[in-house]
């Protein structure tokens, strides 16, 4: 059995770390850290876990718990990975950070859209990508998973099988995300109350979301292309539902090119054969947020229009779940030699 | 492996228990029948389960559908399942309904809340009413069982502790129940539609609804009252949600008694020791539906209220799972000496 | 012009009061306080009423705003209300508080529900409870008026037409009541989030509501009872929804009674003929809490189940106009010889 | 007072006229169309009306009809509004038809996009395409007005400052738009049931909505631009939300131009500097849909991405009213030489 912990057990992407840890066949949970519940039942936190766990919260004791696991999972707020990092590295454990502190490979580009210093950049070299279906083999070896952003990972499988085909301009691409209020965390404020989200949807942190950065990074390193030279656009917005993104994403084609739909969409099919994880679906037929709900399946649907010359792309997540948790299981499961859909085998849960 | 159909697998139910029976280890799904659907791939009209089942739809044909299954759900509008059960009865296959056609023991009460003449009244003694909480040895040689419907599961499990102790009024109870929408199936009509369920609630059915004399005849049952003589208050609810049932329960406590919260709880907690799927909260602790949110696992919270003289219940359940596919499973669970957990092991889905 | 200040200005009720205000022909906004928002403009906080005021928040200075404005709302936590009525009578202004500070005419049985001491006991008799549709005659002399709470709004019109007729147990009823997340308020805490309300529904503060004494005094009051040998039962929920409150009501008959449902009714229409936000709606018809959505109307249904000896009445209001801003403009209209609809006309918004 | 008849007038675009004609103080309502609830008080199918309405719905006599009518307002499906404006016209009576078969200006453009055959094309010359902010004057002096699509209106009011400005390309704009569930109107089919929507994202019609001329026609007018060489996007999406639409638009600058986010909200200031309905946001404020709720205001929040070279602009409205019944009234207002906001005065409904 893989001995795991959880650090910052008690936001929403530790919920579902969780609850999907405790079903994984291979998997003990071995530690649960929360500065706010330290010494609680963790289904005191979350009842909705009765009988799946019994273990309490505890202290964040960086050696303590690095000490009684096999692998780390941080879910933290950006800025504070690098200690666990650091400890993981040190004594030889594996860590998958759901954070943002290991994502972006230059520190300086990280500091310009988070406006902290990168406490180890020397570290960021050895940080993989923890995209599974585009960096399988570089994750299986790795000591240190950055686990992507939740809209990047809707982003990424939206256009990655058209990256450096030749076909558009990936450095063009206007992504516009739609996504759950769970994305924002389990964390008081008035823009998420539920009488601020419901019946309402609004654009936010427009031209400037920090995931913008992470999306340029993948697409300019798949499409071969100067990452200082991107131009890419991305739009989130927030949606009246707590799970799921939505990326639409248009790219233009190139110059005199019109493909039909059917050979873009085979090029996908092709791309995406043998991932269990991905449905690319017939023309016509567009992703539903809800089709993914609960679960790490992505549904990818697309079209070309030619009186425009634009592709347009939809891929459908569970922001918790592929796009965060899930993708950090998916990834352990690399790390240690197991067929990647141990423990992710449950479908979406519809209606 | 056992062989399952299911008879009329396109509705919500039938979806359900698609998602669930797929996950479920001793299970080979053999039919999934659908009039509307017929000769259609299962995943064009549920994409969510692509990956999940490549079964086509298929004709109702009783003869080959049965002859082909060790077990059929029936998942069908009532008054549609005579024909199906006497096959299953014919022919040794076990079957599960999940209609209403076989919870009522008395023909002439399900004819007069239902409108509709009994087809097979000869058959009704030997259905056995499926809540494996409450029956569960029953069940286990039962040829037939009746699926509870949804209300009656949270009602049921509500006050099953309560009954024939001589606390409470058990022919007085009043229920007053809230139910997601799903709950009415996947039939266009306009009072369903979102526009009008959404940030809205209403009561619906009131004094008439068809699970009041489901649940007066298992009270009465379990209490030893004459089942005529009960008077109990069942109103239902609609609520802006897709899934879950929360039952708000209230009970007289008989002249004289003032039990404690903690003496009612331990009652109780006694009676649910041994229930994998059964959770009682302790005091000031109150069920969300969302707890059990694609799951079947039920959650209960009580206190008395001395001030009035009323033990006050709430459970929650999920309407799709507990409430009708997953107790549709555990009872199948029963009915084949699986471990009754099999393939419900799931916690919910929150947030 | 009436000149209107309103104390607490930012909060949902103060919001739907400045929504009505400016809008109502006779009123002057003269003031808006804001301890939090202080010298922003009211725009910069709610810019759905951009163009309708241009005022900015100000400080609660007592002194000053009451003595610019003819009349005050406060809108306030419980306990910070006494200082500006006090205020208010010495100066010779009307006062409508929303706030809870008023509405028990005992002192005792406020600090035992709201723990906390009445800090001006001697005012509260000179409150009026300012439930227009009951006591009408004594709010147009008043110079406190203690508008009453969202809740108790919805059960007491509920039930005011049975109260001393002899039908039904007065000091008996159980309110099953469920309500929008803006009942609320604005205020950040996890319970609040969209993840924690949406797609979920509970029951909460069970059996030691703060609205149950209040609603046993008023009942009390028209029954003829003695207050403090009242037994109502009142058990709110929250749902998945912004606004809105629905309120079931069970009220066992007489021993020996059984009206029919149209003889009750038409004690209703009776009751509430000349009432222009008042609707009794035909037997079968039962009330949706959107009917009323932003409009000071309310929706009343009823009927007589005679196999149990109830009578069950569902009432819908919109939480934040009936149940709070709108009353109190009613309230501000009696107090000022206004036709009483003034400001008050529109309908509820559909769907 | 201006005696107006809707036909129609039991969907969604017909309640919401009721409910804000029936507040107008000009507007007498004196016929009230529905083929399906004919002869039955309009209020028994939406009661949320009662006591704003004594009208009964009546059969779709067109003669008799337009003869009691001064001003027609027609909400039916594209396809029938043919024979009532016709007749309108041949007897001196206005009409503003909120249906699709009178805005695009050539027969062949609608039957291209709608796939019928155009009844009446000698009257499309005559029809004003009533977007009051754009075409005021001419809809002033119009018989016919054929009034805006939602989308379009979002979408054109998005852009309109920009178009012939010479800043931008207009004819490759990519508009992604996000509507609220009510657009679909009240029509009952399994797609629109709450299960299907609520907690869900999906875009439809991708590349082949019938709202995407119509932009193109509108947007290739102002801009100078020939209608047959314009490539506009428009991605429709639908929300779980009951009403709003917000358009997010991108436009590419032009070669060689990186006006300031200022410079281009001076611009959009200066354009819409005296509408009472449009209210251009602050940099970094972006409008969310819920503050036009129930109103006839919209919200623009822009910027300039000055790394990719685009304008992003977001516009909300509410579908059902500046979308649709609210515009209809406010050509109306300019038909009859009224002041514009007539009616129309109340502000959003929020939370």
């Amino acid at each position: 059995m893989i001995r795991a912990a959880i650090v910052g057990a008690t936001g929403y992407t530790g919920a579902e770390l969780v609850r999907l840890l405790t079903r994984h066949r291979e998997v003990e949970l071995v530690g649960l850290t929360s500065r706010q519940y330290a010494d609680q039942p963790y289904t005191t936190v979350y009842p909705h876990l009765s009988g799946q766990v019994d273990l309490n919260c505890q202290t964040q004791d960086i050696d303590a718990v690095t000490d009684a696991a096999d692998v780390l999972f941080l879910a933290l707020p950006h800025g504070l990975s690098v200690p666990w990092v650091a400890a993981c590295v040190g004594k030889g454990k594996k860590v998958v950070d759901l954070g943002a502190d290991f994502r972006l490979r230059r520190a300086a580009v990280y500091e310009q859209w988070y406006r902290v210093t990168h406490e180890a950049p020397e570290l960021l070299a050895e940080a993989v990508y923890g995209l599974p279906e585009l960096k399988r083999e570089r994750i299986r070896t790795a000591r240190i998973v950055a686990n992507p952003g939740c809209y990047p990972t809707a982003s990424l499988l939206s256009v990655a099988p058209l990256c450096g085909q030749g076909i558009v301009r990936e450095d063009r691409l206007i992504i516009d995300a739609k996504s759950g209020a769970s994305g924002a965390g389990r964390n008081a404020n008035v823009g998420n109350l539920y009488g601020e989200v419901n019946e309402n949807v609004k654009a936010y942190n427009v031209a400037k979301h920090r995931h913008n950065p992470e999306i340029e990074q993948e697409v300019a390193e798949r499409a071969g292309l100067d990452p200082d030279a991107m131009a890419i656009t991305f739009t989130p917005h927030l949606m009246p539902m707590t799970r799921g993104i939505l990326a639409t994403v248009y790219a233009d084609l190139k110059e005199g090119l019109r493909p039909s739909a059917e050979e873009v969409r085979d090029l996908y099919r092709q791309f995406y054969a043998n991932e269990p994880f991905i449905h690319v679906m017939d023309e016509g037929v567009w992703p539903q947020t809800k089709w993914s709900y609960g679960s790490n399946h992505a549904f990818i649907g697309l079209t070309v229009e030619g009186r425009t010359g634009r592709i347009i792309i939809t891929t459908a997540i569970d922001n918790l779940v592929k796009g965060a948790s899930g993708q950090a299981i998916q990834n352990m499961n690399l790390l240690f030699g197991l067929p990647e859909t141990t423990g992710l085998e449950a479908a979406g849960i519809y209606p």
